[in-house]
């Protein structure tokens, strides 16, 4: 069942349109999910086959975008949708712009371990705190996917606190950075800085999505919870 | 003649609105022109109350934001636009995105200031060139307001060429930061990693509006040049 979901009685040519949009979102979040997997295991490794491989695989999420944005405003000219139609169109929007910068991030983090190619530019006390930054960047990402189809409330709500994990891996890796036994040097200080900002901005995407599923469904926002 | 202007004789409530959209987003950009400057005054000073000023008004971008999508959402819904007035006003969404993550930068650089305050989180060797990205972020974003007023392609190719300079000051700021003779500690490694990366990201999100000008006036993007 895609995010667009309608009742089979209400089905016509137009809110097909709308589920192969929402098919389209779906297949772009696992794009995404499966760059920023090979983003972190290109910069823990490091492995510069695949570090080229997500560089390259980022023209493929754009594409993406671009031709799903054509079709959602083709779609808006040519039905004229209005109430919980269009607001599935203009949401579907966002999200596709949510799930791009969500690839940047995954090419931002290959762009490193491309440039500190062949050293790694995570130091060795930090190894583990990016190795979870990236399972938990997957489980967010996984999760949302799932959201995506089945629109199932409990578990967008859950994103939010999923992310509370990144935020606390995040200020982790701050702590680290600002110790005053930071013995690194300034290069890699940089380099974890962008890292763990990468991963953060990409979970941050996946809650604004989750949020917008919650829109979708409800028809309106839970700002303040999550 | 603001952003979405039409000639007179075209002229119907409809298009009223448009223009009030556009006018609308116009002084959003000087919202946002004047928290950047406020936050890096701020974070140059370093200014407390400033930085305290920068935060709070953040809010102000945000609302302003979700009051334009809303009425521009409700515009579509009552006038089932299409061709360019359809294209004008997803269009409207999209700036509205970019300005409020531009304010949010400032409201990120007003935070830095506003932590490490009362020290200052920029090392003499690298005032100069924050001041230098301040300047440039505020011409950008002046004449970002101007174009979007004006809709002068030459100005808006302009924009890319504007954003070059940015782009030199922050590799600049960056070599700095990685040169082995930096004796500031890893703090403000990270410190000022961000703080490029917030002017860095506001002008990129400025180029993106200059884009759209482009494509509302030609119906398409000049990708490939800027």
């Amino acid at each position: 069942m895609p995010t667009f979901h309608y009742p089979r009685s209400m089905r016509n040519a137009f809110h097909e349109e709308l589920d192969d949009i929402g098919l389209s979102l779906i297949a772009m979040a696992h794009l995404v999910k499966k760059a920023m997997d090979d983003a972190t295991a290109a910069i823990l490794g490091p492995d510069l086959e695949l570090a080229e491989k997500v560089i390259a695989a980022d023209d493929a999420i754009d594409n993406m975008q671009h031709d799903l944005d054509a079709r959602t405003i083709d779609l808006m000219a040519r039905q004229s949708p209005v109430a919980s139609d269009l607001r599935t169109l203009v949401t579907s929007l966002r999200m596709s712009a949510d799930l791009e910068r969500m690839g940047d991030m995954a090419h931002h983090i290959a762009k490193q371990a491309r440039i500190r190619y062949p050293n790694r530019s995570i130091p060795t006390g930090l190894v583990k705190t990016i190795q979870e930054m990236g399972r938990v960047t997957h489980e967010i990402i996984e999760k949302l996917a799932s959201v995506m189809e089945t629109q199932d409330l409990d578990r967008a709500i859950e994103i939010a606190a999923d992310d509370d994990e990144m935020d606390k891996l995040h200020r982790e890796l701050i702590a680290v950075i600002l110790a005053d036994k930071w013995d690194e040097g300034s290069e890699t200080a940089f380099d974890m800085t962008l890292l763990g900002r990468y991963y953060e901005r990409c979970c941050d995407h996946a809650v604004s999505i989750s949020r917008r599923v919650y829109f979708l469904v409800t028809g309106e926002y839970r700002k303040e919870e999550f």
